[in-house]
Formats: C-alpha cells, sequence, structure tokens
C-alpha cells in the first residue's frame, strides 16, 4: 500500500548491510557539519532536508528517551513534529485497533514511529499504512534503531587516529554481551546484527539470564552463526580465546545445512577467521544490559538482583578489558558503576547521542530526502510464506495477531523456517513453532508434519497444531499420499 | 473582549452557511495545491501563512485525533504549537478555573483550541479570553470541527466527473444517520447542519438510541426541519421513501409557528421538494456512529451491544445503497466492519483526510490570515437573552455553570426559546427547560409563566422553577396584573 | 563541565543583579517590538534569534502554565522545543536517576528546563549536564523565573506616564507579602530578591503562615536585611508605617555582624531611607498568595482555609492601597476575589503574560544569542564551600541528596554559612543544620563545634551530627588542641 517508497524500518532486518553502512555515512556527514565545538557526539543548529514534513510520533508504552532522541533528529533535519505520548490519552483506550490508528495518522503526518507493547505491532501498522513505519520498541521483541545506534558506537570506536573509519568496522570485532541476554531484546537485536556483519559475540550471562533457545536457533538459521568452544579450537595458544563460548560466522558457509546443529565450526572458519580467533586477547567492545525486571515473576526478582553483578573501574581492570569500550543502551540501574563515567572506555553516553545523527539519517532515507539511501523496495524474504484463515495461530501470547483489539482483522502470517521438524515463525512477532498437522484443503485431508507434506501446494496447504485441532476442522487423516490428488 | 476579530468557533451554528462555504473554498485550495502524488485528500509540505503565530491546545479530555489533526493543521500553515494533553498535568488539578487557565494561555499564543468534559467549557472559554477559541468537544455537547469534516465529505461526494463541486452540494442530500443517535453529539451537529443546508435526514437508530425529544425540538424550533411518515406522503410510488421517517425543512416556511406541533409538513413542501422526496429511491450518504458505552448504565451495556449491529458488505447490499457514501466520525468498535475498508463507498479514512484541510482553514480565518473569509463578528443570536443573578439555573448537572470550580464567576445566561410553554435554553451548554414562574424585580411580585409575563420589561424579569422557588426569594404572588406598574 | 557559557539559572541568586537588570531590558525591546497591538504586555510573531536551537523541558511535576511559558517564549525566539511532560511517562519510572537523564536529554537539545519534586533537583541536573539548566521549580526550594516574571511586573509598574522606566526602578518599593508566607516558595524568592534590591518588605501573614525563622535569618544573613516595628522608629509620625513589621535593607551595611540579632536597625538606616520609612504611607504592590494546602495535614486543611481570607474589592478601599498593583504568582483559588478582574490595580495576567519577554531574555543570554547579556562564568559563592564523604547529610527528607535513585552519586556539600552556632546550609537545596561535632580527618580526633575548630584545615575537616556519629565513624574526642598536629 505504501507510495512511491516502500520501505518501513520494523525490523533490523528490514536493511541490509550496505543500506546500513550508507546510513552511518550519511551521519557521519550530520557529525562532521553539525556538532558542537568541543562535543564531538553532539549535534546543534538544523537543516532544511525535512522542511515541511512532519514526523508523527505514537508512543502507547512510555519512552521518554527514545521519543525526545526522534523529536529531535526531526528538528534537526528542520521538519515538525506532532507526538501522541501517553498510551491514556490515545484512541487506543476507546477500543481502537492499531489498523485504524494508523490510518489515521497517515493523514497528518509523513511519517509514523510507533512504540507498543503488543509484539509485532510495528508490523501491523507498517502493513496498513501507506507511509514510512519505524519501529521504535513492540514489548520484547524488537527495537531497531537501538540496534543501530550500538552499532553506530561500535564502529566510531574503531575510528583511527587520523579519524578515519576502517572500511568492514564492523566486522571481526570481539564483544562480550553481558547481562539479561534472555529476555533483553537489544541484546537480542545486536547479536543478530553482529552475526550478519561478521563480528563474534562472547555471551556472559548474569545467572539464569543465557541466550535463550529460539535466539540460539536463530542465530544459526538466519545468520549462519554458531558457537565455538575453546575444545573445539586446535592449537589453542594459553590466554587467548577470553570467554566460555564465542559465537562465530564462518566467512565461507560451505553449504552449511539449516539445522542449528553443526558437527565442527572450527573446521568451516576460513583460515583468516582462525588466525584471528586464536589471537583473541582483548575484547573491542563489553555492552552491558539492565535485568529485564518486570518480565521477571516477582518472586524471583530478588534473587536475580543480587546475582546480577555489577561493572566497575575494578571489573575492567583485567587486562583483557583495557581497550574495550563499555556499551549500555540505558537507562541503567545497579549494574553499570557511575565509576565508568569519568573513565574514556565508558561511551554509553555518546552512544546515547548518536542516536541523532543516526535517526536523522533514517529519516532522511524513508523520506527518500536523498536519494540513493535505500533501495525502493524491501529485499524480499529467504523463507516461504504461509497463511491461511484456518488452523495454527501465534504461540505467543504477546504477540499482536491474539490481542482482542487486532484479532478480528489480523490473519496471522508465517514464514517457514525449517523442514525438519516443521517449524512456522510468526511474520509478526518472530515466535517460533512446530506443528505436528499439515493439511490439503483441496482435499481436506491431513498427515502428520514429518511426512511427505512437502508436495503438498503451498496455496492449498492448511498447518495444524495438532490432529485435534485439524479433526474438530472437519479434516480426516489421509490414506493415500497428498500430493496424489483424489 | 476580542481584539480585531471578534470570532470563535464553539458551536457549528456560529458559522453562517456562507462562511462554511468560503472555509471550504479555501480547504479546496490546500488540497489542490498540497495533495500528496496519488494520495489527493492528504497533504504534505506547508505554506507560510501562519507564520510566527502560535496555537495552543487545551485538552482536559484525552483526544489524540483531533488534538494531532489540528497540530499538524497549524504546522502545514507554518504555524508553532503548544499543547496540554492530559487533564492530570494541567492547573485543573490545582483547582484552577477555566477563565483564569484561558487568560493566562492568551499570553502565550495566538489561537487557543480546548477540549473540555464541562458542557459549555468552550463557550466560558470564549467569553474570558480576547484570542479566537475553537471548540474541539465540550462533554456531550458539541464538536463543531467534527460536523465541518463531515459536511466536507458530503460535500466531496457531490463532486462531479470532471471534478467540480456542484452549487448547493449540500442541499438535497438523503442521509442516514444510524446508530447511537440518543447521546452522539456527532449525530445531533450533524442532523442540525444537514437541517441548515436544506438536506433530508433519514434516521435509523439502534434499539433505544432514537434522537432524544430536545433534538426534535431543536430541529423544529431552530431549523424549521420537521418528521415526515410515508403515510404523509400524496400519491406515494412503491418503493420510493426508503426510511420510516424522513426529516425535512420546507424551502419557503411559509410562517411556520414556533412550536414544533406542524399540522402538515407535507403541503409546506415546495413542488421541487415534493418531487425530490417522491423520487427519493437511494440514500447519498450514510453516516455510522459507536455506542456511547461510556454514557449508559454498566448494566444495560452489553444488551445494548448486542441489539446495536454492525454495518458490513452484505448490509450495503441493497440496491439504495449502491452509491452511498459511508462516513463514520472514527474511533470505531464494532459498528462497521473491516471489509468495508476496501469498498470505495466507505470514505471514513478520507473523512478523517479532510480534518487537515479544513482546520487549516478554520485557523486561517479565525487569524485573518486570508481576508474575507468570515465575518468580523458573529451574527446576532435570534432568540432574546436572559440573565438575572436570582432564579433559575442550568438543569443540566454537566453544565459548566453548575461546576465547582466555574460556579463562583459564571453567571448562568438562557436564550428564552419559546412562550408556550416558557421554555429557555441555556447559552452555554444548550439545555432547555420550562420555568414554571415570572417575577418582576423592581415591584417583587411573581406570576404563572402562563399568564401574561410578556409584558414584563427583559431587563426587570427574573424567572423562577417554580414558586417555592420564588417565595424564598421574596418575591408574592401578583394580585393585579404585573405590567400595571404598582 | 559547560562548554563556553558556564551559566545555570538554578536559584534567583544565580544572577546578580546588574544581570536581572539587562535581561530585564531585553524583555522590554521583545515587548516594544512584538507585541499584540491593543496588548503591549502580549506578544505575538517570531524572531530568528534561536533558529536551529532546541530547548528540552523535563517536567516530572505537572506544571501546564509554565511549561507553556517556556514552549512559547522558545518558539518566539524561532527555536523548536522537546518536552517530556509527564513524570509517568519519563525514564524516571525506570529508575533512571537525574544525572543519567539530562546527560542522555542534553545530547538532544541546546538547553534543559527542568521542574522536579525533589528539593535541589535542578543543582544537581546542572552538576551533571554542558548546557545550560533553567530551574522551573524544584519541590519547594526555588522557581527563579516566577520570581524574575514578578521582579519584571514590579518593574513595569514604575514605569512612568511617558513611558519610561525609572533608573533603580526595584529600589525603595513597598510590598506586601500577604498569604502563606510558610510555604510558599515564591513568596520566600521574592523577600529574598526585595531584600537584595533594597525594597521593603510588609509581611501580612495569614494566620500561622508567617516567615519560618530559615526565611528570616537568610534574609538577615545573606542580604542584611532586618525587621523594623513602629516603636523603633523615631518620632514616628501618625499615619506612616503602614504594617505590623517592615523588613528593610540597611544602603550601607556599617559592618553589620553575621548574625541576625541587630540591636538598632533604625540608626543604621541612611538619611535617604529614614526618610523614605517615615512617609510610607501607601502600599505600591500586593503580593498574594494561593495557600499551598498539599503542604499542610489534612486535618488542619479546612481550619487553616477558613482564616485564610481574600481579597476583594471591599478590602482594597483602603487609602493606603489606592495605587497598589495586585500580583498573584496563579493560580489561584479562593484568596483573591474575581471582582479584581476588572480592577487596573489588578496585573496577575499582565505578570504571568510577562512570563514570555522574561524568560525570551533569559534563553536569548543563556544559550549566548546575544552577547554580553551575562558574565560567561557565575559570581562565586560568598560562603566556604564544605564536601566530606564521611559525616553530616541534608537533614531536608526531600532533598536530592536523600533519595533512593540519586543518593548512591551526589555527595552532599555544604556552605559554612555561620560559626556561632556553626550553621552549614545544602547547596542543593539550601536547608540549614546546626551540627554539634567538628573532627580532623588525618588525626581522626573531634571536638565541639563551639570550640575552636575554625583553626582545622577545610581540606581536612569533618563535621559530625553529634558525637555518637563522629565515635561510631571511628573517631576519638581530642585531649589536646586540633591545631597542634600530632
Amino acid at each position: 500500500m505504501k507510495g512511491c517508497m516502500l520501505r518501513n524500518v520494523v525490523s533490523i532486518d528490514d536493511l541490509t548491510n550496505e543500506e546500513i553502512e550508507s546510513l552511518f555515512r550519511l551521519a557521519d556527514e550530520f557529525l562532521e557539519k553539525m556538532s558542537v565545538p568541543g562535543h564531538p557526539h553532539r549535534l546543534t543548529g538544523r537543516n532544511d532536508l525535512a522542511q515541511g514534513r512532519i514526523l508523527a510520533t505514537i508512543f502507547a508504552e512510555p519512552s521518554t528517551r527514545t521519543r525526545l532522541s526522534f523529536e529531535s533528529a526531526m528538528l534537526r533535519l528542520g521538519g515538525q513534529v506532532i507526538s501522541s505520548a501517553d498510551a491514556n490519552t490515545s484512541s487506543a483506550a476507546k477500543g481502537e485497533s492499531i489498523a485504524d490508528a494508523v490510518r489515521v495518522v497517515e493523514n497528518y503526518a509523513d511519517l509514523i514511529v510507533i512504540r507498543h507493547s503488543f509484539e509485532g505491532a510495528a508490523r501491523a501498522a507498517a502493513d496498513y499504512t501507506s507511509i514510512p513505519v519505524i519501529n521504535a520498541g513492540d514489548g520484547s521483541h524488537e527495537h531497531p534503531t537501538q540496534t543501530l545506534c550500538d552499532l553506530y558506537t561500535l564502529r566510531i570506536a574503531r575510528k583511527t587516529k587520523s579519524g578515519e573509519i576502517q572500511t568492514d568496522a564492523l566486522r571481526d570485532l570481539n564483544v562480550v554481551l553481558r547481562g539479561d541476554l534472555h529476555d533483553g531484546r537489544t541484546a537480542h537485536s545486536l547479536a543478530f546484527a553482529l552475526a550478519r556483519f561478521g563480528s563474534q559475540i562472547l555471551p556472559d550471562p548474569a545467572p539464569g539470564c543465557d541466550f535463550p533457545e529460539h535466539v540460539r536457533r536463530r542465530l544459526a538459521r538466519d545468520y549462519g552463526c554458531f558457537p565455538l568452544i575453546s575444545s573445539d579450537v586446535d592449537n589453542l595458544p594459553q590466554g587467548a580465546f577470553p570467554a566460555d563460548v564465542v559465537y562465530v560466522t564462518p566467512e565461507e558457509p560451505h553449504q552449511l545445512a539449516l539445522l542449528p546443529d553443526v558437527d565442527n565450526v572450527w573446521v568451516r572458519l576460513s583460515k583468516r577467521q582462525q588466525k584471528s580467533i586464536r589471537g583473541m586477547k582483548h575484547v573491542d567492545a563489553f555492552y552491558a544490559t539492565r535485568l529485564q525486571l518486570e518480565r521477571i515473576p516477582p518472586e524471583h526478582r530478588d534473587q536475580m538482583r543480587k546475582q546480577y553483578g555489577s561493572i566497575d573501574a575494578k571489573f575492567l581492570n583485567e587486562k583483557k578489558y583495557r581497550h574495550s569500550r563499555v556499551l549500555h543502551p540505558l537507562p541503567r540501574t545497579d549494574e553499570l558503576s557511575y565509576e565508568l563515567d569519568r573513565d574514556e572506555r565508558g561511551v554509553y553516553f555518546q552512544q546515547a547521542a548518536y542516536g541523532v545523527p543516526v535517526r536523522m539519517a533514517l529519516i532522511a532515507a524513508l523520506l527518500e530526502l536523498q536519494p540513493g539511501l535505500l533501495s525502493p523496495v524491501e529485499a524480499p524474504g529467504k523463507y516461504a510464506e504461509y497463511q491461511h484463515p484456518q488452523g495454527i495461530h501465534c504461540g505467543n501470547k504477546r504477540c499482536v495477531t491474539r490481542q482482542k483489539t487486532e484479532m478480528h482483522y489480523l490473519v496471522p502470517k508465517f514464514w517457514i523456517v525449517d523442514n525438519q521438524p516443521l517449524t512456522t515463525r510468526c511474520i509478526y512477532c518472530d515466535f517460533e513453532i512446530e506443528p505436528k498437522i499439515v493439511a490439503q484443503a483441496s482435499t481436506r485431508r491431513f498427515t502428520d508434519a514429518t511426512s511427505t507434506w512437502r508436495e503438498i501446494d503451498l496455496n492449498d496447504m492448511v498447518i495444524f497444531d495438532d490432529e485435534t485441532s485439524a479433526v474438530s476442522a472437519g479434516y480426516q487423516r489421509n490414506q493415500v499420499m497428498l500430493s496424489q490428488k483424489p
């Protein structure tokens, strides 16, 4: 339904690596031309790129920081802003759906920035409006502009002394992700982005806060990024390999299977990568996150908080951290000591500052204020898309497709991301399930998902969670091969 | 107290038909010059008409949609906006009156847009400030800019194929008003406006949701608009007259009495009107509204909701709706199916879009950014005005004159809208009462309102609800004719 | 940490008298060039001084009036605004500290205006950001821009008929401060400012609402301003001296002791002042304030409200008020009758209007949009500064240094404002305490604060509330003189 530019940024995966690079180069330009003397990471003044354009922020969840950052970016571009900052004052209180809300607001603005508690809400918004949509956080799901700021900060950290940014600045970085890797959406998104750019991920989770299985599977399946432990590495020199496990993406995938269980990652690495991993003695960046207390059952909170640990000057005394940049998406609570505010390794406030030029670049790109930054259409998805009014629903209770105000118009959509076992991923919230039954709509027959279902035409296919669901929908177990049309 | 331009838009009746037409022509111009390619109802860019001007929105009740629409309109005119969007953060929480609030804010802005829960609040605001005030909704009372958008949408629907708007585009339309006609202020205001412009109103209320008596009386008294049922119509051809009742305004009123009980409306219609009504086989527009649940006692809500009915594609399959435009003030709940979103008859999102050019035109007119759109002073009221510190108060508990923070400075004011029985209408909230006693202040005598009270001079008159009130105020029943000064 | 301009306005004492005068002259210019015809106190239009600059308002407490006034001022200067208007939608809800909040927001804006419930919050904000901070109210503590508006209104009231502002317009005014002088921060700040400029303060408190001791002490200590009663005055002519007590600041302090107990103020007055006080028959200005109900225990509220009294036309009939300007910081409740709205002595709405040009001048000064308005660095404090991680804390529970989110990074700081008894004033919230013990860090010995502690070097000094605290911190009572290093 979009106008000329058909792009949204709902997920970091909506941008290719090349597009991210071109946005970053534009952000560099803004910093070069508009920064405050003595504060190279902070902007002042404005240009006229977005004159006459209006950005609408629809924030159904509180977030002063992100909202103000977008508003500042739009004003620095010479545009204007209209804001709906509070769920309680919005039409949502009268039961309005996301689709209706955006189809009204698209008439008041040129671009929508949305934050919502429903996971997948931004995708739903983008599906129903013809102006560009930027996701500013949808529940625990995605927050792509935070990831852009994180990447931009890592990239700036690679500046040479003469101020040049290295080509491939985001490749081969050793990045510790620390803290709540279980529920922190910023850590997940950053991990995916690091895998895409070919950097190594060194998880340092708090007790009970390691990457969940779905993140590990997605790292493997979508980005070809696999865990490596020290015993995997041939002839590892002493002192190298400063982590229990390193996630690494082989440069040459050698036809990696889609399955996450890859026998030997080490041998699939290029010589360059092997050398780099062997020599890994320091950490380029240290990404701290706060405990997502609001997602932890109240009875466990005290315990979790105690075990969470805090990063202070002493902690960073270790040699491997000597040149580490310390990042944090903020706000922090206790996990990052105020001592580090005066340590030049602590770049988390710069990281917040970069939000303005990076978001300026993104707005300029989506409004086509500068040509050639983004391809006019999104790259196609790499998985087959499945949608049918009958059959499976998303298994995530917080998914936008399962909310009372949205379910009467949104038909669930899925990517078929795996065959053995059959695995579907919700296109809205990315939640994966493994349905047990596949049916053929034309014959109303079903079979086990482990069976030869791949021969069914996608347009004639219906997927069910289990046999009971299929039977109650009026389907019968097939006697003949499904591919043999009766 | 106003400066040079002495105008406000508190009620749709604050604008003459000619003024509404001139606003609409300016809105047409904005659409012509500033619309998005491919989206003729939506604007982008800005002009410089309101450069340096500030619009203040004071929203003591939530309404993202209306507020953002005004803000977008002001920004598209090159002006700026300051907003107070939440009752809880306003000075009202400290007990400040509306009069004080606007007398402060008038120093920060050039124009005030106010939404408030007190009925009549916008009139009170306008009485106390010297900058123009626009009512963006005062309780269940008025929301004139919504009505302007509704009318503009109906008018656009009359465009010819060559894009010309017909003269008298708002005359002789057959408009179904459907749903909650009892509590929906947008349906009331639209009905009054349709009557004024000479269009027919076809009510299609949900069970228990018909027009209240006071709306019917006002249609008759203020606009000369009366109900007609099929048996009223001579020689009605079969299939014509697609409604139980049609409200129609005779073009030539033939000295219609002020009373709502008019014996035979049919004979008062012009030949043209009679012909038009006989031939009425289709509906030009269908105006759906949501159930005003918040105004219904909780115990009745489920029942009301069940009976309310929903408009879907099937419903509109009837021949008489073939070319009907479907409007809705939004937000919708269940009364309008999402199926219609893809039906070209559904124009409710365009209707929302027109809010911007229409509000731009209104702002431009009130700030005199374009000359000649509005007469510099309001047209005089057509009823006699009555005000006295003693005697009657407004009978509406939600009226601004009865609120704790307002009653110590606002003296109730009334129009005397009828003689037999004596009927007064609150100038703030339009609520009507029928007081029983009329007194003469100079003689301190009173008599029944049915009596010869019309001979009392308006400046010497005091009206009381009943005898008890008059007596406790120190008045005596008169022995002689009141007109005979003692 | 500031950039080139190192200034904030956290307290009215952050500006010298000369700086205030220069701000007022710039405000005069704005009024002259930009006022609405027929409304000389109100602005319209905009200039381009602040083009490309962004002002951020961070309002963690509700205040529509003050926020809109700042926003209007910034827009009239051609700048832009980003706003966080509600505590509930801010990062504070996630436990973020003030220091972190401002270090993020400083990247989005050129200037921060903060309102917060913690007393001293604005000082904390200013300490942690490198862009200018304006205090828009921190609990019951300070609200310096309100005081600027009050002073500006008093100054305008001294205009001659030809429109000239008198030199020394703020000297020798007789100003009645009426109402809640106990908890009203605006009354306190204005009293301090009047003392500084050499005007007389005539307190007219409601029962139980007189100046608290700390205000009286500060008037004396900081500004040399002392109470004078009629019996102090030699040969007082009848009818003069229209108040129970007058606070007056001798022009030539004759080496006034620091102590508030001054034997004979009268003889310390200059001849000019003595003549002026003798001839004092009228009141120049009458400053009414509302009862700060929210700071009074609920059980006393009704009683206090009854006794509070209201100013109406009758009240102001007294001859001494004939030419008095009536000011009020607004919002009012019952203490000021609506009758006065039409009385030309009532200038409280003009006072609100002046908020815009005055705040424009302040913003222009802090952003250095006009050179020479402010000295680039703050004047040094007149008291010695004391800070030590051990020892005393601020005694005010509402002080920012005692709040859970702030205490882990803010180290309390104090001015030593008196010696006999030792008195410290919190640099954040101005709360004063009289600690009993002084210790020497190098020797870990302590002594009574009444003793010879002044010989201890300030950098080696630790102050304790009492002996118990000193002992539990590991200090011992000294046997020898502290100055005799062991």
